[in-house]
Order: C-alpha cells, then structure tokens, then sequence
C-alpha cells in the first residue's frame, strides 16, 4: 500500500481526494493535514464522507517522511509555495494541486500569482502538465504540479490541433462556464445560495490565468504553435462540472473529417479522454454532467465553416478530472501502477 | 384603452405577454387565440395568471379587424409568416415575435429559415429592430418584427462601437448562454428537468440565426463595420436569464475610459438599457439574475488590454426585454405612449 | 405621497420593501437606514435595483418625525425591538417585519425570543396578524407587527377550518418547505452556494417559532380550536418562495365540497388568496413557483378520506407575501388605500 | 461472474443499474433488453456511460437462461409483472425493481396498482423488503421485489421504533420530499425544466403508494405496530436524492438518549445504514445531498419533546439505495457475496 497524506484537508480539493483515495485499492490514507481544523474528524467537515474514517485532521508535524509516501498539496498556492519548499526533500513524492508551479515563466507567474513567492529554482524541478500529454515525465517525479480545472480542459481541447496536427493558432478565444464548487468555500457574500443560483456571474471577464497557464504550456511544447490566447470565466448555476469552449482562428486548412480523426487518434489510448460527437446521445455534448464524478474529460472539435473557425468543446469534472481525480491519475503513473486503478468510477448521471 | 390580442397564446411568450398586458395601464386584453389549446381558459396553461380573467382562448375568426388595434404574433416563425400575410391589412398593427420577418436578406433568410415562406414583398414591410437604436421607425408603423433575444442582447452591445465609435470590428466570436426557458416547452426528453438540470449544453455549438440577424441588421445599418460574427450558444442551468459576452477584434484604438463614456451617451435617453461597471455591487454584473422580470438589459464593455480586445457583456431576461417586455416597448413607441408605460416593474432578485 | 423609510435597508427584506415602494404609486422613499451599510448606494448592496434612486444610506438621525409617515424595519428581531421603543412615538406608523412582537404570550415569546427582550407594555400595543384576517385593526393603527414567512401561509391555510367551519383541531402537523432567501444573507458555511444548492436541509426538524406564532395567534382569536400544532422546517434547493404543509387531523365530520366551499367564502374578497384546485392547471398547485414575485397565497384543501386527515397547502412568495408585499398590504389598509394599490404585480413564471 | 440482464435498459433506472454493475467487480454484463429502444448502444440513451460497452439493446429472447444467472427488471410495474410470469422458472434469480410485488396484500395492491395484474400465486413467492431487515430470506432467493425509493427511506427510519423499541406507533404522518429523476423521463409538459425547476411540486398530496406499502410491510412484521399511517409527497427542485420524514405520535414512553441509542444498535451491522446526529456536520442531516451517488441511507431520530412526537428523518438517493444500489445489494446477498461488494463509492458531494 502507498501512504497517502492530504494538507488542506478541509477544504473542498481536499476533501475529494480523500473520497476518491477511499476508493482507490493501493492506497492507504495516513495523514490528514489541516490549521484551523486541526483536532475535527473528517466527516465534521466533508457530510459525506463515511463516518468511521478513523483519522483527524492534525498540524504538520516535523516530519511526515515516516508517515507518507507521497503527499498531496490542496492548499492555497501561497501555501503549497511554502510547504512545497519544506516537504520537497523530505518525501519521497509531493502533488501540488494549487497554482503555485503551473507557470513556469517568471514573469508571467508574478504576474498572474503576485502573492506566491517560489523557492529559488523550486519551480523547474517541478513536472507540470496534463497527465496525457507528460505521462512519461511523472515516472519516478518527486515534485508534479497539476494544471488547474480549466487549463486542464483547454488543454486537452487545443492539444491535437498544436502537437498533431500542427495548425498554426492565430486567434484563440476561450470562454470557460464553471459550477460553484469551482470557487471553493470562501465565506463571500456572492457565493451565497440566493445571489449565486440561477447566475451568470462574468468573474474574471477579460483574463483569466488558467489561460495564461495553457499558452505557457503550449509555448514551451511547440514555440508558435498559438499566436494569441484570451479567455473569461464565467459562474454558471450549477455546483460541480466545467465547460472550456476554445474559438479557434486558424489560416490553416482544416476539414471536419480530419479533425475528428485527429482527436480520435490522439486520444486512442487515453481511456480518460472521450472523443464525442455532438449529437451522438439524448442531450448535445460534450456537457458537464455527462462525466459528472468520474475522472472522463469529454471533448469535440467542430469545424464552423460558414464562421471560419474551429469550435473546441471539452468539459469535466473540476472536483475529479479537474483536481483530485487528475492527481491520483498523476499518482498511479507516478508509482507504475495501471492509469485507471481506483479511477473506473461511472459518471453520476442524471444528477 | 388599446385592445390587444395575442395569437399564440398558450406558449411561454404568450403568458409573458398576458402576464405584462395585464400589468399595462392603457391595454385591454381582447383576443387570445390558439389552436390546439382553443376552449381553454389562460389560467389553466399559465399557472401563475390571475384566475378571473375573463378570457378563453380561441381559434381565429374570420376577422380580427372589429376586436383589436394591434395583434401580437407569439407563434412559431412558420405560423407567424402566414398569420402576417393574412393579418397585415386586416389589423392597424402586427407585431412579430418569432424570427419569420427579422433576417431582411433573401438568402441569409432561406438560409437560417428554410421552412418559413415569407409572401413576397412581406418581409420589406416590417420594421425591425431593437427599439433603443429604430425608434423613429416604430412610430405608427403597421408591421413590427421585434429582434429575437439573443440578438437583442448583442445588437445593444455592440452597436455603440459600430454606430457611436464607428469602429471597424475585425471579428467578433459571440458566445450566449441561455436558461431553460429560451426552449420553450417543447416535449424533448433533453428538455426534462432531470436532464436539463446541471446542464451546460452546447445546443448551437458552431453558428446560430440570431448571429445571422444581427450581422444582417449592422451590415445594413453601417456596411462594412463588422466583418467577421460567429456564434456559438449554450443552455445553462437556470430558468430566465440570458447573457450575451462579444468577444470583438478591431484595430482601431481605444481605451477603457472612452468605451465607458461611450456607451453611458449613446444610451443616456433609454432607461431600459442600463451601462454597468463590473464590480459596482455585491456580484460582478452583468449578470441576468440583476434584470429578472424586468425589461432592463444591463451592458458593460472591458478593454482587454492583454488579450487585445474588447469584451461586451450583455444580459437580460429573454421573456422580458427578449420577447414580450420589449413587444410592450415597440406598442408604447408605436402608439404614442411614453415608453416606460406598463414596463417600470424593478428586478426580482433574488430569485 | 406618503414618505416611507426603511430600516435595515441593506438586507434582503430591505431590498424587496425598496423594490415594491418604487413600484408603488402612492409612496415616496424618504429615507434608508443601516449601520454597517451607511454612506453606500442601495444599488450597490441591491444588485437589480434602478441605479438612478438619488438615495444614500444613513444611520438613525435624532428624529425621523419629519422624514417619514411611516417606517418599516426589516431589522433582526432584537434590533426591531430596541427601534420600535424609540420610534413608537416619534413617526405615525411603525411596521415591523420582524419576529420581535409577533408572540404576545410573554412565556412563549421568551421561549423562542430569549434574546429579545420588549419595553414594558409595547407588545401588546401592536396589531399582529395576517391582513386578511385583522383587517379592521389595520386600519389607523400606529403599530403594526407582520406574521412570519411561514406563519402567514399556516394561518392563511389554517383559519377557514378554525375560524369559519369551526372544527376543532386535535392535531396539526406542519412541515414547512422554503428556498435558501428565508434564510437572509447571513455568512454561513452552510449557506454557500455548493452546500445549500441540491440541498433538503432539515434547518428546524423538531420544533420552529412559527409554529409557536401560529398557535399563539389561533389560540386568541378561537380558545381551544387548535389542540397541538408541531412543525418541522425545510430548506430545499431554490431561492424564492415557501409551501407549509398542515395535514390536520380532527373528530369533527367535514368532506371534500364543503371544505372546498368553506375556503372559496371565507376568502370571497381577499384578492391576494388564491383557493385553488390541485389538478386545474399544467402543474400540481399550490406550488410558489406559481406566485413568485407576488402578493398571493395559493391555498388548497384537501380531504384525504383514507389517511382520516385533511391536508391544507398554501404556498407564497416569502419575499413578497411572507414579507415585503404584506407589508405594504397592511400599509395600504392603515392608511385608507385600496389594497391592492401598487401589488398588482402577476407571478413571474417560469423563473 | 454473475451474469446479469436487464430488462428496461433505457429508463434511469436501467441506466444506473448499467452503471453499477459496471463498477461491480464479480457481475458481467451480458443483456440489454428494450422494446422501443432496441438496436441501440446503451451511450446512446445514457450520456454518461462509457462509450465503448460493446452491447446493443435487444428485444427479449425466447430464453434469457442461457445468457444471464440474474435479471433485473427495471420495466414499469404492469410490464414487469408480465416478464415476472414469464422468467420465473427460467432464470435462477429475477429481481423487480417495480411495485408489480411489493404490496402483498390483493385488496391493498389492487387499490395502488389497479393496472398491474399479477399471476395466480405469484406474488408471494416474491421475497420482499429492504435487505438490511430481511437479509436472510434474500439468500438464494429466486424471486426478489426490491422497496420503492421512499419506501426504502421510510421503513428504515421506522424500523428501530416498531422492532426494536417495540413502541405502538398511534399516527404515522410521512412528508415526502424528492428530486425530479424519481419521475423517471416521462415527456409531460409538467417534467420540462421550466416549470420543475424551483417547484416545490405537491405530486401526491393526500396519498401515495409507497405509504401504503410500507404498512403492508409493517402490518406483517408487527401485527398493529403501526396504526394509522399516511402519506404527502412533493417533488422539490433538484435532480437525484430523498428525504422521508416521519412525524411520529404514540403513547409510549421515549427519551432522545434511548432513541439514539436503539438506532445504533439496530443499524451496528449494516453498513449502508448510517445513522446520524442533526448537528454533528457542516450542514444539517440527514440530507440527501451527503449521499449522492452512494449506497446509504443517513436516518436520525429526534425526540420533539413538546411538539409529543418522534421526528424520524431518512434520507438516501432514489437511484442508488432506492433502487439500483440496492439491487445490488440484494444481489450480493442472494448470491454469498460480501454486501458491499461493488458498492463501495462514496458520496459526490457537493454535486
């Protein structure tokens, strides 16, 4: 069994990594880390979570080397800096699910994360990326820094058209809509029930820095493979489950055919990614709802023709896909074991 | 008192009309018609009507002429194209929900439309258009075709850069996401509540008519100002509401503080169009919870300086300002009646 | 004009009392009262409300006297209670929203209030009820204290069979549904939108003080007409409107028509009481969505022969007859006004 | 493996028991059967499911023995009362999801279920319950009915009273409260997402079935433990989950300490059983979004002193332990396996 600790242990990430570790048949949870909840039960503050886990929420002590054998960060990003510097040498593997390491040039992370200083040279040992598209470079890492909810799925929506068939990006315009659950448990008066359903909250309408994380990615896996990257995020009325839509301009040639051929090829042997096409069930997909608790990324590139475009949908779970998920996903192929242990779950649907 | 008659009127924008006919000082409710739904009374379809109404609905008779001054058409586009034909000389005033007369051009027309025939020279009789921008054009004009509510939303965001600004738009890439209601109460299984519900649904993922009808409107009003519109819409989990975000490349300058004081001058003598700033309440707005029930549409534009655009943001309720508020609006103007009448009802949020 | 004040006119109760006086011909807003929230534009803290109401936010000046013929506070209970000493000699009419003079029995208030402590002798110089039923107290009177959300859809349910059928009612049991604004906008864990959205929130499973208010109030008008009334309260997973449930359970002999008759006279000239008829419409009634945004109570009785019980449901909006629209219906009665005068809004639905 | 078909393999409960046995690691899939959706893939009708299943939906066979060691009829009641007849001695072990064979009692099930006509003697070869009180008689059963979905929530919340304590249950009063996917996908106007979204929906409120059935059950296993019991249940405004509550009067003596405890203890060996303290979480419970895709049931009890009754409150989700889940269950125990074999999942919450 593989020892599993979890800081930021009461907060919603953290809370779903220990649903989704409870789940997972290699792996023990043996240390739950917290601050303020430091001394509560994990059900006093997950109500969903079984009632007789046997663990509570406790301070870091001097050394969890002891105790575990890789160690999830759902912290703040100011704090997975700081708890990344001191965990990085002691265990043998840390999972960073914060914001903290996604950018990796300097400039662009002060910019977008101006409250999160890094260690000197913390950074680059870090792996960062999409499980999909970096799976050889988890093997073995000590310090793997996940992308976040919405990088993850731009990402998987942009990456054939950059790395396969390497269209020259001119113009991407990217408009994510987002569940509550995205934006955690902060005590604020907009994400209170009454002012938040039935929303179409523009939270961060022009910019949002998940899209600077993806064009930092994209740069660095092919220089120019994306001229220009914009994108907003929206809160939308619902709870849990994201939707990217990337408007693709491109003066590259492109058919629907190759498009779809492309992704199904792509993804060929990603069993989290599912290549859809739009009316091929009951409700238009990709929809949140339709991977709801299951580690599935559902994707379609659509060719508008008549609007000189390609239309990249992907959606997924924030909380699985989009966080706890993807880390165990990192995590197995971290320690050789098969990509899908413990992740087979089925979406809840409807829900 | 003007006698108002309402064919069409078992639908949703049937009742939103009734609903706002009944609250207007100067109208008299005189005709309902409807086919399947003839010999019913309003309450029984409209659960939330007023129960003594006096009314029932039924077929339409051989003539209209002697019972209403003006006639809503709340039908579906194919039923609103022969009901004008027939309707046009009979009645002082048709006014057209339904999408049949608001694309002018033949071929863009056919295109959006196949199955509606328009009788020939019909179409050129109508005025359309939002009513802030064709004001003039509505007074005591005999056939109305209101903007559908999508394009109502993006023609009132847009059409201060076009017409005030005169900016060259490059692109536009428009995004809508709409509530349940924008569906109607079509018997779909994709419409039941248990699949609707949590949804983010890519109904019109690569293109959609209100797209159409709003290049069609500025290519007409300024030729030339907007080169390139897609559109791609979504349905989103709530019920009334929709929000209309033009993502818009120009490369004419500008800047944050003229794009503000453009926008609060070409609106400054329409009180249904409200220029917000983001932050300047507890939720970032524009936000169509903030103009629920009522026929605001509240409109922001943000210079995205590091994206290199403009992002226009425009919601509102599409039962309201999206079909029957704003059918109320173009009757005020139409008759002679200040503007306002019958539609100062503030928002009801929460809600 | 009358001048109106508000008290607490940050809050969610503020905020609707603001949006019905705009609405309302007769009223002129003179002045808005906060502590935490002086200085600040309503619309800042109101997110829908007209953006041009050339009101601020004040503290509580020496003397209102001048300013305001009538006050509403839409203050907690134990602020209401410290206003109302202050004021109930200042200004003409003072109506309270809040829970502060509902109770008259001293024991009972204490038992559900221990925090609110009342000036000698002011409670009983209150008028307490719902307007259908102490109209004639109403009118002229100086202080005036609203039933509960869900007290008023109880009494409204309850009073035919009490009051008018004079069946003595052995045992009620409520169970009382609401949306999450019942619950204001107070800064709760279990009020953010992820936790409360999907919610049946047993809130008050065993015992809530509307109950309590209830039986107070029947207990004066028809001593021993109700022997024991318990309840249980609800939060499900909207935000507007409430339905109370009272299945009562009687030795008196009472059958289907003569309930229904009963309710259909005893609410004759009571435009804001609906009696409805379970089946006479799209959807099963009461339901609030069918009232949202107005002043009317649905209420249905039901005899249920096998189950030996009679089941009343009454459902309102709890914004609007649970609170801000009562109030200006007993405004309206106190100062001489038809009762409907600025309440004539219909439901607004689908929302 | 266990080879399992289902029967009705295109409702939500067909398509959540797909989703199960999927998860369930000694059952392999091996039928699909459906009438109007036969030569469908199951991702067709069920978004969410994965795409790659390699079955298609089948009309029934002649024979159904050499394919499947179980089959589950998901089918409404009047046609699983047909397939019932016809697979009873043909397959070893068909488990009915319907009420085709809940209610033993002719008079009773002919008053609940007048359109289902049962087979000469075949109910009571049915064994019936909910397996934590019956879990003997399920092993090796050939013909098993599984409990409605409030039925299920209620005789769990009840049980402890009338077996354990041994209380004279005088009054039982249930208020039922459930999402919209308990209505499965029946296309009525009322089922859209306009008008079942923010409903509190009183679907059947003076009778329901479940109520009944729960009695039947009850009559059987105490003779007059239980009185008098009736029966509301409402549709609220979310998709998946439950809540029974139970208002329960009798004569007997009980403290809340005695109540907990016996709870407890009945439950100890039941791991899909939790029982639960109102308070002991973030949020209050039972609530049926702390269960969301999982298999319990949370069931309090509280004593309301001066209300005289016993509050009982269960809450599950109507797909899983209310139906799909506790197919399995039954299942597990019918064929020796350990009870929580597949079955292990967690709640997704928030959701």
């Amino acid at each position: 069994m593989i020892r599993v600790g979890i800081l930021g242990a009461s907060g919603l990430a953290g809370g779903e990594l220990i649903r989704l570790v409870l789940q997972h048949p290699d792996l023990e949870l043996t240390f739950l880390g917290g601050s303020s909840s430091a001394g509560r039960r994990p059900a006093e503050l997950h109500p969903g979570l079984r009632l007789d886990l046997g663990l509570t929420i406790e301070t870091l002590p001097d050394s969890l080397a002891d105790r575990c054998d890789v160690v999830f960060l759902a912290t703040p990003a100011p704090v997975s800096a700081e708890l990344a510097a001191e965990l990085a040498d002691q265990v043998p593997c840390v999972i960073d699910l914060s914001g903290a390491f996604r950018i990796r040039t300097p400039d662009l992370h002060d910019r977008w994360y101006p409250k999160v200083r890094r260690a000197e040279g913390l950074a680059d040992r870090f792996v960062y990326g999409v499980p999909e598209l970096i799976g050889d470079q988890l093997a073995g890492a000590a310090l793997i820094s996940l992308p976040g909810c919405f990088a993850t799925a731009i990402t998987i929506g942009l990456a054939p058209l950059v790395l396969s068939l390497g269209l020259n990006l001119r113009t991407v315009v990217v408009d994510g809509k987002t569940g509550s659950s995205g934006g955690g448990l902060e005590l604020r008066t907009a994400n209170l029930h009454p002012l938040r359903n039935g929303a179409i909250a523009p939270y961060s309408p022009a910019g949002h820095r998940h899209g600077a994380e993806v064009k930092d990615f994209l740069d660095r896996s092919k220089p120019g493979g994306v001229e220009s990257l914009s994108m907003s995020a929206y809160g939308v009325s619902h709870v849990r489950g994201l939707m990217a839509s990337s408007y693709v301009f491109t003066d590259d040639e492109v058919d629907a055919r190759s498009l779809q051929r492309a992704y199904l090829r792509f993804y060929k042997e990603h069993p989290f990614v599912r290549v859809r096409r739009h009316n091929e069930t009951l409700i238009p997909v990709p929809d949140p709802q339709a991977v709801l608790g299951s580690n599935y990324c559902d994707v379609t590139a659509l060719h508008d023709e008549e609007g000189g475009r390609i239309v990249v949908l992907a959606a997924l779970d924030n909380m699985v896909k989009g966080a706890a998920g993807q880390a165990l996903q990192a995590l197995n192929i971290r320690f050789g074991l098969p990509v899908e242990t413990g992740l087979t779950m089925q979406p809840v649907m409807p829900a």
